[in-house]
């Protein structure tokens, strides 16, 4: 049984992917910290990859104090950094097996080496992501081998990431999320494709 | 196709299963440098996984130079990664997508993440370690779930990794291998299970 982090993404759906065909029984986990519904989007992309899902509800104060740290640093890292890291302490109190969406050429979320080997050692639970061992041009090849994707035009659906509460949560104190987070292109999993391959 | 750097192991066997499950087609390489026929074993191996496997006759001169790393240092942590990005610079000539069995844990061969971008960029090629994302325990899990292994005495079997023809190299040389080399237990695949997870 291996508990998976999941946004709905393409990163942590592939990361699904894997785990399945190495023989894992995969559960599927949103977190959730109180501020919006913003799951649903990664609800929907469970049902279609044939995965059980649930929806973790965690301590609002985790995404208020990573905020806090996005304000003060006027930039996303240290605060996603911080809400993943808590994320996951959080969970391996629970869960024995925990997984995310990693890859090699991500800057943030990601934890360090000493970090991982903590974790692991502090709650006596294994860590694994999946795709840390491959980079950028090999996850688009896979991703186009196994889904169907299409793109999310920016605020016309709400994300299961991080980034959705963390946004929110900053235009309800009055702050403009837009000023700390760049523009960027956000894909959902629509379909599955060669999932016998 | 990936193309996969193979010593016979337990990694780089797992390493195989993980890429022909996301559908590649795996080829096994095992390098050679011309001091013994080390690559037995791994082609032994690779016929009970049921994967195509070749040799790569690499320049001597790597494996010189490695040693002498080795020698200067007193350990064989420099020597080894010299080798390792030696071998995989040169096979970035010919393969376009190459592959190894580097785990989390592994201190050595390891390259660093600009190293592997730089490699990737200056040779135009993708370079997965599929292990990366996996630590210890998770490993062996994976092992147990899809080999069955048999622990290699010392000295009885000659392992196609690259400590097999260091030795060889220092013994030869009038060096003593053991003065470098920890004692460590090796193993090898003599059969297959649950493949079709």
């Amino acid at each position: 049984m291996v508990y998976l982090l999941f946004s709905g993404g393409k990163d942590s759906s592939l990361a699904a992917l894997i785990l399945k065909k190495l023989g894992y029984d995969v559960k599927l986990i949103t977190v959730n910290f109180g501020v919006i519904d913003s799951y649903k989007l990664a609800e929907e992309t469970a049902k279609i990859l044939g995965f059980e899902h649930r929806v973790e509800y965690l301590d609002k104060s985790i995404l208020e104090e990573g905020v806090s740290l996005i304000l003060k640093h006027g930039y996303p890292a240290e605060g996603i950094n911080y809400i993943h890291k808590k994320v996951l302490e959080t969970l391996a109190d629970k869960y024995k097996v925990l997984a995310d969406g990693i890859r090699r050429d991500d800057k943030v979320p990601k934890l360090t080496y000493s970090e991982i080997q903590s974790l692991e050692m502090r709650k006596n639970i294994q860590y694994i992501s999946p795709l840390l061992g491959f980079g950028h041009k090999t996850i688009k090849d896979l991703i186009n081998r196994f889904f169907i994707i299409e793109e999310i035009k920016s605020g016309t659906k709400i994300t299961s990431d991080y980034e959705a509460e963390i946004r929110s949560y900053m235009k309800m104190i009055g702050e403009d999320p837009n000023k700390y987070f760049p523009e960027h292109k956000q894909s959902r999993v629509v379909g599955v494709r060669n999932w016998e391959v």
